[in-house]
C-alpha cells in the first residue's frame, strides 16, 4: 500500500486518479452529460492504465523470466483489452475495429516518431540494435498483413459475401493466436537474447511492488477499467457528435491514445534516456501484439459477448493506413540510426492521418 | 541407364515413377474417373519434375559454364511451363493465370518459409549472402511490378478496355524475355561472382549423368510430363468439384506444388545443410523466372496455340497475394540471417492465402 | 557575359539556346502550326533548364553555404514550377497533375535507373553512402505517402465527397511545406554532414560565374521557360493529338523529362565519374522536392491564379505508379552498391510506365 502510494506521489500523471472516482459520480449524477462523462473517463483511464501497466511488471518481475514475459507480454495491451470488450458488449463493433487500427497506427507511427523526436532533440544521432528492430518490424508487417487478408479479399472480390469472410476472420483468428504463442516462445525461450535489452530495461527502470500488492493492483485496476469504459463507450458516440468529430476519429484517434498512454510514456522516457532500443521494442511489440493477439481474441469473443459476431474486415480507408503505418515503421527502423527529422516525418505521417480522419464528413462512415 | 536406375534406388521420390504407366493405363481405362486421374497424375507428374530437374543439371554440367547455366536457368521451371502450355492448349487461361500467380506466391513464401523452419530447427541462427539476397529480392520485386502493370491500371481505370489490355501485354511480354535475357547475361557473364555460391552449391551436391543419358531423359522425361499434363488438365476441374474446392485453389496451390516439388525437394536440402544460399536463391530465382520467363512465354505462345490469347490481367486477389510475397520475401531476406520462427511468419502468411483460397465460394472466382 | 558564352560554348546542349528566339518567332508567325510550336518550345526549354540550374548554382556558391543550399534545393525544380504553373494558369489542371506524377516517376526511376546504367557500364559495381541514401530515399517515400493520402481516402471512401478533398489538399499542402522547411533545417543545419558529399559534389564540378551575370541570367532566364512554356502549354494538347498520343503520355513523360533535362545532365555525370552519391541524391532529392514543395506550392497558387482550384486528388493510374516508383527507389537504394542490371531493371520498370500510358486509349484519362 505505501509503494503503492509512493508511486502515486512520484508520478504526476497518477494524479489524474482522482479522476476515478470523479467520473463514478458524475456517471449517477448526470447519466446524460455525454460530454462530460466523456472526458472524465478519459482522464480517469489515463491513470489507470498507467497502474496497470507498472502492476503487470511488478508481477512479471517476480514470478521469474519466462512466466513473467509471458505475462508481460500478454497483458502490456491490457487496457486496449478491456475498453474493447466493453464496446463489443455494446454492440459497437465499428467503434472495435476503428480502435484496433488505430492503436496499430498509433503505435507503429506517433509513439515511434515521437520517440525519435524527443530521443533526437536531445542527442544528434542515436543508434538502436538494427537487427531485433528489423526482426520486429517483420513481425509486424506480417502479422498486419494477415490481419488485412480477409479486407483485401473482400475488397478485390465483390462476389466474397459476408458469409465468406466471417469463416474466414474465425479461421485466421485461430492462426494469429497460434502465431502469437509461437512468438512468445521464440522471444522468450529459444531466441531470447534477441530481445534481451528491452526487457532487461523495463525491469530496471522502475522498482517492482510486492507481489501481493501487484496482484491486487492488477485485480483492481482491470475491473476499474472496465466500469470507467462503459460509461467512456456510452457516452463517446453522443460527444463525437458534440465536439463535431467524426467516430473514425474517435476510434482511431482518441481510444487508441487513451490505451496506449502508459506504453507511450514508457517509450519516451527510454528515447530521452538514449535508449531507442526500448523505446522501438515497445512501439513495435505493441502494435504486433494488437494485430496478433487483442484483433483475434475479439473476434473469437465476440461470439460469446456481442449482439452481433465480428469479422476482420475493415473500412478500406483503415486497410490503407494500417498498410502505411507498417510499411512506413519497417523503412524507418530498418537503418537503425535515427535522428530527430526522422522522428518528424513518421509524426507527419500520424498527423496527416488524424487530420484526414478530422475532416472526413460523419456520413462517409 | 545404369545412373538412371541408381539416381531411382537412391531417391524415395522416384519411387512415384510407378504412377506413370498407372496415370496412363487408367486415363484409358476409366477415361471418366476424374478424381482417380487427377490424383495420379499428381502422384505422376512429382518424380517426373524431379528427374527433369536432374537431367537439367546435368546438360548443364556437361556444356560448360555459360552455356550450362543459360539452360538451368532457362529449364528450371520446364515443368511448370508443360503443365501451363497442355491448360492453354485446352482453353483454360484462369487455370494457367492462377498457376503462374501461384507459383510465385509459392516459390516466394512456402519453399522461402520452409527452408527457413527447416534450417532454423536444426541451426540456432542462419547466415547467408544479404547482398546476393538483395540482388535476387530486388529482381523478383521488379519482375513482379513489371507482370502487375497491366492489371493495375486496368483495374485504376475502367476505361480502359480489352483491347488495351492485350496490345500492352504482349508489349510486356516482349520486355520480360528481353530483362530475363539481360538478367542472364549479367548472372552468367558480367557478375557471376554474386551468384556464384548457388551454382557451385548445385553442381556439387549430385553427380551428373553422362550427356547422352541426360539429353535422352530430358527428352523423354519432358514427353511424358507434356502427355500426363494433358490427363492433369483434363481431370482437375472435375476434381475441384468433386473435393468440394475453387479452381483457384487447384491453380494457386496444388499445380504450384506439384510443379515446384523438384526444386523445393533442393531448396529444403539445401537449408538442412546450413547452406540457405541455396535455399534463398532457388527459391527467389524460380519466382523471378516465372515472372519474368514462363509468364510471358505463354502470353506470346497463346496466340499461335491457345483457342483464345492471353492477357497479363489477373484477378485482383491474385495481384494482392503476389505483391505481398514479394515484398514478405524482400523484407525477410533484408537482413541476411534466418531463424525458425521467421520461417512460421512467412509460411503463415503462405496459409493464410491458402486457406483465402479454399473458404471463397466457387462462384467468386 | 563572357563566362556565359564561355558556358555555352562548353556546353552542347546550350547550342540548343538557339531555338529560344525561333520558337518566339514562329508563336508570332504560325500561331496555329500547334504540332511545330511543341517541338520548338520542347527544344528550347531544354538548354534554358540548363542555363536556369547553373546560374541557380552560381548565386548559392557566392551566397555562403546556409543561405546558397536553401536557394539550391528551393530552385532546382524551378522549370518544372514554372511550366507548370503556366498549365496551371491556363485552367489545365489535368497536365499539372500528370507532370507532378511525372516528375517524382521519373525522378525516381528514369534518373536513377540511367545513371546507375551509365556508371554501371563504366565500373563493374559502383558503391555510394548506404547511410545518406536511405534517408533521402525514406524521406521521399513519407513525401509519396503524404501526397497520396487524399486520393487513397477519396478511392477507399466513396462517400468523400470533393469538398472533403479540397479541404483536406489545402491542409496537406501547409503541413507539406512546414515539412519541407524542417527537411532545409535538418539537411542544411543540424545534420549537413548526412547530405554534405553531394553538396560538395556539385560545386566542385563547375565554375561558378560572378554573382551579377548569375542574378541576372536566373531572372531572365525564368522569364524566357515563363514564355516559352506559355506557347508548349497552348500547342501540347493539340500536338498531342497530332502525334496520336495522350494527354497523360504529355504531362507524365515529356514534361517531366523536358523539365528535368538538366538535373539528369548533372547525375548522369556524375554516374559516369563513379560518383553516385551525387546521382543518387540529385534523383531522390529532386523527386523528394517535388512532392515536399513544387505539388503544395502549385495547390496553395491554384487559389489566385487558376481558373478553378487545384486539389491533390490523382488518377488512380498515378497513384501506383508513383508508390512503385517510390517503393522501387527505397528498394534499389538500399543496398548501397550498384551495377548495370539494376539499372536496367529500374528503367524496364520507368519503360513499362510509359508504355502503358503511351498504349492507353486518349478516352481513359
Amino acid at each position: 500500500m505505501i509503494a503503492l502510494l509512493k508511486e502515486i506521489r512520484h508520478n504526476p500523471l497518477l494524479w489524474l486518479l482522482a479522476f476515478v472516482p470523479i467520473v463514478f459520480i458524475a456517471g449517477i449524477a448526470w447519466p446524460e452529460a455525454h460530454t462530460l462523462l466523456f472526458v472524465l473517463s478519459v482522464l480517469a483511464i489515463v491513470p489507470l492504465a498507467a497502474l496497470l501497466s507498472h502492476a503487470t511488471e511488478s508481477v512479471a518481475a517476480k514470478t521469474g523470466d519466462a512466466v513473467g514475459g509471458l505475462l508481460n507480454a500478454t497483458l502490456g495491451n491490457l487496457t486496449e483489452l478491456v475498453i474493447s470488450l466493453a464496446a463489443l458488449r455494446a454492440g459497437q463493433i465499428m467503434l472495435v475495429k476503428a480502435s484496433i487500427a488505430g492503436a496499430i497506427v498509433t503505435n507503429a507511427l506517433f509513439m515511434l516518431g515521437a520517440s525519435f523526436l524527443l530521443g533526437g532533440i536531445k542527442y544528434h544521432t542515436q543508434e538502436y540494435n538494427r537487427v531485433s528492430a528489423r526482426l520486429q518490424a517483420g513481425l509486424l508487417f506480417l502479422a498486419t498483413i494477415a490481419l488485412l487478408v480477409p479486407s483485401a479479399i473482400a475488397e478485390a472480390d465483390s462476389g466474397a459475401g459476408t458469409a465468406f469472410t466471417s469463416k474466414l476472420s474465425v479461421v485466421l483468428a485461430v492462426l494469429l493466436i497460434v502465431t502469437y504463442g509461437l512468438g512468445m516462445l521464440f522471444s522468450l525461450k529459444t531466441h531470447r537474447e534477441f530481445f534481451g535489452s528491452v526487457t532487461h530495461g523495463e525491469a530496471e527502470e522502475e522498482e517492482p511492488w510486492p507481489i501481493g500488492i501487484a496482484l491486487a493492483t492488477l485485480a483492481g485496476v482491470t475491473l476499474l477499467v472496465a466500469l470507467v469504459s462503459e460509461i467512456f463507450v456510452e457516452s463517446v458516440q453522443e460527444a463525437a457528435v458534440t465536439f463535431g468529430i467524426t467516430p473514425a476519429f474517435v476510434g482511431f484517434i482518441v481510444v487508441a491514445l487513451v490505451g496506449g498512454a502508459a506504453e507511450m510514456t514508457a517509450a519516451f522516457s527510454g528515447a530521452r534516456k538514449n535508449r531507442l532500443d526500448l523505446s522501438v521494442g515497445i512501439a513495435l511489440g505493441s502494435a504486433s501484439q494488437i494485430a496478433l493477439f487483442v484483433a483475434p481474441v475479439l473476434v473469437l469473443l465476440s461470439y460469446f459477448i456481442a449482439p452481433a459476431p465480428m469479422d476482420l474486415r475493415f473500412w478500406p480507408g483503415a486497410v490503407v493506413m494500417m498498410l502505411i503505418a507498417t510499411l512506413t515503421a519497417s523503412l524507418v527502423t530498418n537503418s537503425g540510426r535515427s535522428a530527430w527529422f526522422v522522428g518528424v516525418l513518421v509524426l507527419m505521417v500520424y498527423l496527416i492521418f488524424a487530420l484526414t480522419l478530422y475532416l472526413l464528413p460523419p456520413g462517409a462512415r
